[in-house]
C-alpha cells in the first residue's frame, strides 16, 4: 500500500485513512490548449508542489522528446522535501519486448522513484486503435509493469478508459487492471480519459475494482492478499472530474490524480484546488501534511503565475472571488456570523474574504509583510493604513504584489519614508522599424538618466525595444553604479489585464533579475508594454541598489 | 405541476419527465465579480435565452432599484416563443404586509408571468441576519405566496440556504417550503446558497422534501394532494453545482435553476452548458424542446460575446477546447473511431472537433485539417509531408499553431500555392517615449502598405506601441478592403518563449480576432515583441480577406 494511516488529532487513538494527491500538471496539465512550460519553469513548479505537500508529482513524458531527458536529470538535481517525482510513459509497444522498447528504455533513464504506466482498459482501444490483440495487450501491460518493478520502480498502473471499457466490456476492464496487479502495481489508478462518466456509475466500477482485486479472483490472473491501492484519474468534459473524484474515494480509491488548477487536454483533469479542501475538510480524508492546505492558495497563484496565466477569480477556495461578498446583504450578513455566508473559513485554504466595493483589506497581513522591512511595524500603524489604501487603489489599476517581492519592499520602503532614488529617468525613447534604417537594427533606443544632479545619456541596439531600452538603461548607469555589471534579467512575463480591449488593453509585465545569488521580481502597469517593461526594470534596479546598502549596514 | 411530460420519441408511448430551465444569467448572474449588462445586453440576452429554449428566464429584481422598473418594461415587448419570465425578491419585510411593501408592489409592478420570491430557510439566518422569530418568518414566507398567486402569478419560492438549514435543524426547513408550498407555491426551488453542499446530502435533503411535501404532514402546514414541483438552485463553491443538480434531479428535482455560462457570486452559479447535454444525452431527461441542444453552443458563445467576456475554452460540451484533439495518438485514435476519445458527438451540442495542429500531431491529423480547405488531401500527399516538415521547423524556431487555427489555415493555403497576399506591408516604424514630444502621445506609429502596386501610408497614435501600429495599419487599408471596419481584435496575448533570455528571448504573439459572427486566432514570433504582434495582425487581416472571399465562392 502506498497510503499510511494518520491519527486523527481530535479522536487520539482513531486511524484516518488519508488520501495521496499525485499532480500531473507537468505532464496532463501541459497537454491543456495554450499550456507550455520552460524548463525553468517546470523546476519551479515542482518546488512549489513540493512546498504544498502533494505526495507524487508526475513530471513528464521521457519518451516523448529530447528536451524530456535533460529536464529529468536538471529534475533530479532539486530537493523535494516529501513529493516523489514520476515519469509517465506507455506499456511497451506490441511485438517487442519491455527490454528493448525505446520508450520504456527513456521511462527508466529518467531514474524517477516512481513510473506511472498507461495501458488500454477498453477492448474497443486493443482492437481499434491499438491493432493489437486483447490477449497481447494484457501482455504488454504485465510485462511492462513486471519489468520496471524488477528495476526497483514505484509502479502506477494507469488504466487509460478503464470506466468506458468497464460500461463495454467490464470483465476485459477488470482484466487488464489484473494483469498490471499481478505483476506488482502499487497502485491502479482508473482513468475516465474521455471525461463523460458520472459520479454513479464510477462509484460502482471502483467498488467492483476494489471487490476483484480483493478477491484475487481475476479472469486471467491470480493473487493472493488486498492488491494493490486504487486511484482515481478524472477529466472534467462534463464538469464532473472533483464529484467524480470524491465518488471514487468513497468507494474505495486512495490516490488522486488532478492538476492543481484543472490544467488538462479539451476541459482540462480534476482540479486539485477544488478537490483537496474537501477531502480534509468535509469528508476527514487528509490529504497534505500539516499545514498544507493554509499553503493552498499561494500554490495556486505561484501555479498561475509560473503558467503565465491569470488564476480564474471564481476558482473554488482559491479563486480571488472564492470568498467575495457583495456590499449590502450578504456582507452585513457575514459581519454578523461568518458561516452564515461562508462555506469554510477562507483562512483554512490561505484564501482571504473579500468585501466588494468596500474597504476592508487584510492589514494583518500587510503588516506581517511589511514587518520583515521594519520589525516594529503593527497593523493598527498609520503607515500599514496608509499603505493598505495605496495597495488597494493600485490593485484596482491592475497590479500585484503577491509575485512581485521587489516592487512590494519599494513600496514599504516609499511608504515609511526611508527612500532615497538612486536615479530617474528623464526621458527614454525606443523604437522598432522595419526595414532597419541604415546601419542600425531594427529594435534601437537612447535613455537620459539623472544621478545625483548629473545627466547621463546612452543609446543601445537591441533585440526588442525591451532589451534595447534595458541595455541603453544599464549603460547610462554603468558610470555610477559598477555593481549592476553583475545584474541579469533572468525572466520576464507579460499578461494582459483585460483581454477584451485587446491591444488597447492594459499589461502588467513581471521581471526577474538575478545579481548570481539571489533573485528578485518587480512589477509595471501600463498600457504601454514598453512603458510597463520601464517601470519594473527602474524597480528591479533601485531594489538591487538599496538591498546591497541595506545588507552593508548603511 | 409546472413540468409536462414528454413522449419518448425511441420507444413511443413510453413517458419521460422532462426538466425545466431556469436561466438566472441576469439576476443571480450579474452578481459575479465584472459582470455587467446593460439594457440592450439583457433584452439580446433573453432573445438569446428564448432562441435556445430555456423555459424559465429569471431577468432580475425590481425591488433592487430605478433602472429595473425600465428593463422589465423593454423586456414586455421581447416576442418570446417559448420562455416565460421571471421576476425575483424577498417575501415582505417582518412587521409590514405583503401589499404594504414597496419591494413585492414592485415584483408585482414588472408584470411578468412568474415571480421567484426568496426566503429563509435556515433558522440561524432567521434570528441571527434577519433578527425575525421562526413563526415569523413562517408568516413572512406564507403570506408573500399567497399575495402574489392571488394576483395571477406564477410563484417559484426559492428557499435559501435550505441545505445549510436542512443540515442544522430539518423539521425549520421543512417548515419553511411547507409554508410556501401551503400557501400555493408551484415550484420550490431549494438553495445551496453558500455552494459547499455534498451530492449525497443534497440527494438525501430533496428525497426528504419530496417526501414531507407529497404527505403534505408539516409541522406547521397541510394540504392535500402532491404538492408543489421541486427546483434545484446549486452554487460552485466546492466545484460541484452541476453534480448537486445532478443528485437533485435524480433525487426527486425537475427544475433547475443555474447561469448558461456559470456567471454568479464567489465561484459561480451551476454552469447550464455544462448541465443541459448531460440532462438530455446521459440522464435521459429532456429539458430543451426539439433542436433546441444543437444551439447551445452558438448560444454560449453569443452570451460571451453580449457579457464581452472570452468564453473559457475549456467550458463543458460548448467550450473552444472541449473537443479539440492534440498531438499523435489521440488524434489518431479519432481518424479511427470517434466515440473512442470522445465522450458525445460534438454536433449534438453545436460544437466542433478541433485537431490542434503540432508537428508531433501526424500526418493523419494534418491532412484531415487541411482537407476543410482541399477536401481532395490524404496523408500521403507531397503537399502533406512537406507541410508536416514545415510546421516541425516552425515549432523548433517555438511558432505554435495549436490555437492559431487562422495562421494554420494560411499555412496550407500557401503550400497549396493558392496564396495571393491582399497586401504587403513595405515598412513600419514604432516609437514609445516618455515624455512625450510635442502634441504626439507616448506612443504611435506609420505603417506603408502595398496593395495592388499602389502604396498607402497612415499614421495613428495609439495606447501603447501595438495599438498604435494596429491603428494605421487598418487606417492604411481602409481604402482597398472597407469591410476591415467590422474586425476588433478580442484578446491579445504574450508569451516569453525562452525565460531565461529575458529581455532578449523570443516572444511569442497570439491574437484572437472577430468580426462579430465568427473568430480566429493567429500567431507571430519574433525577438522583437513589436515584430510578432506585427506578424499576427498581417495573418489576422489576411485571413479574413480570405475567408470572406473563400464562403463568396471567389
Amino acid at each position: 500500500m502506498l497510503i499510511e494511516t494518520q491519527t486523527d488529532k481530535d479522536s487520539p487513538g482513531v486511524e484516518v485513512l488519508g488520501v495521496e494527491i499525485l499532480d500531473t500538471t507537468l505532464r496532463d496539465g501541459a497537454q491543456g490548449e495554450g499550456i507550455t512550460f520552460s524548463l525553468a519553469d517546470r523546476l519551479a513548479l515542482i518546488k512549489t508542489l513540493d512546498d504544498l505537500g502533494v505526495a507524487w508529482i508526475e513530471a513528464g513524458n521521457p519518451g516523448s522528446g529530447r528536451g524530456e531527458a535533460d529536464f529529468f536529470r536538471a529534475a533530479r538535481g532539486v530537493p523535494l522535501a516529501r513529493a516523489r517525482l514520476c515519469a509517465f510513459g506507455a506499456t511497451r509497444r506490441k511485438g517487442t519486448s519491455a527490454a528493448e522498447d525505446p520508450q520504456v528504455q527513456a521511462l527508466l533513464a529518467a531514474e524517477t522513484p516512481a513510473v506511472s504506466i498507461f495501458g488500454k482498459g477498453w477492448d474497443l482501444h486493443v482492437t481499434e486503435v491499438l491493432g493489437a490483440s486483447l490477449s497481447e495487450n494484457l501482455d504488454m501491460i504485465s510485462d511492462t509493469v513486471r519489468f520496471c518493478k524488477e528495476r526497483g520502480r514505484i509502479v502506477i498502473f494507469d488504466a487509460e478508459h478503464f470506466f468506458d471499457g468497464f460500461t463495454h466490456n467490464a470483465a476485459y476492464a477488470l482484466s487488464a487492471i489484473g494483469a498490471a496487479a499481478a505483476a506488482g502495481a502499487d497502485c491502479i489508478a482508473l482513468c475516465d480519459t474521455n471525461g463523460g462518466a458520472l459520479p454513479e456509475g464510477v462509484a460502482a466500477a471502483v467498488r467492483e475494482a476494489r471487490a476483484a482485486l480483493d478477491a484475487g479472483a481475476l479472469p486471467t490472473y491470480k493473487w493472493a492478499g488486498r492488491g494493490p491501492a486504487l486511484g482515481i484519474h478524472a477529466h472534467d468534459d462534463g464538469g464532473l472530474a472533483v464529484a467524480n473524484s470524491l465518488a471514487a474515494v468513497q468507494a474505495g480509491a486512495v490516490q488522486v490524480q488532478g492538476t492543481l488548477l484543472g490544467f488538462g487536454e479539451r476541459c482540462g483533469n480534476a482540479c486539485l484546488a477544488a478537490l483537496i479542501p474537501t477531502l480534509c475538510l468535509k469528508l476527514g480524508r487528509p490529504c497534505l501534511p500539516s499545514g498544507g492546505l493554509a499553503r493552498l492558495a499561494p500554490a495556486a497563484r505561484a501555479l498561475a503565475e509560473i503558467a503565465n496565466i491569470n488564476l480564474p477569480g471564481n476558482t473554488p477556495y482559491v479563486g480571488r472571488s472564492a470568498f467575495a461578498h457583495k456590499a449590502g446583504m450578504h456582507a452585513d450578513g457575514i459581519l454578523k456570523t461568518r458561516r452564515s455566508f461562508e462555506h469554510i473559513d477562507p483562512a483554512l485554504v490561505g484564501n482571504g474574504r473579500r468585501f466588494l466595493m468596500s474597504g476592508a483589506a487584510g492589514r494583518s497581513g500587510l503588516a506581517e509583510r511589511a514587518r520583515k522591512i521594519e520589525p516594529s511595524l503593527t497593523r493598527d500603524d498609520e503607515i500599514i493604513k496608509t499603505l493598505a489604501e495605496k495597495l488597494k487603489t493600485l490593485e484596482a489599476e491592475g497590479w500585484q504584489f503577491d509575485g512581485a517581492d521587489g516592487s512590494f519592499e519599494l513600496l514599504v520602503r516609499r511608504a515609511l519614508g526611508r527612500y532615497r532614488p538612486f536615479f530617474k529617468i528623464a526621458a527614454y525613447r525606443v523604437t522598432s522599424e522595419h526595414p532597419a534604417t541604415g546601419d542600425l537594427a531594427c529594435s534601437h533606443g537612447w535613455v537620459k538618466v539623472l544621478v545625483d544632479g548629473r545627466y547621463e545619456v546612452a543609446a543601445s541596439e537591441g533585440e526588442g525595444p525591451v532589451n534595447a531600452m534595458d541595455a541603453a538603461l544599464r549603460r547610462a548607469l554603468s558610470s555610477f553604479y559598477p555593481e549592476l555589471a553583475r545584474v541579469r534579467l533572468s525572466d520576464y512575463k507579460v499578461r494582459v489585464i483585460d483581454g477584451t480591449a485587446a491591444t488597447a488593453a492594459k499589461v502588467r509585465v513581471l521581471i526577474q533579475s538575478t545579481d548570481g545569488e539571489t533573485a528578485w521580481t518587480t512589477v509595471g502597469v501600463s498600457a504601454d508594454i514598453i512603458d510597463a517593461s520601464r517601470i519594473a526594470l527602474e524597480d528591479s534596479i533601485e531594489y538591487k541598489l538599496i538591498r546591497d546598502r541595506a545588507l552593508a549596514g548603511e
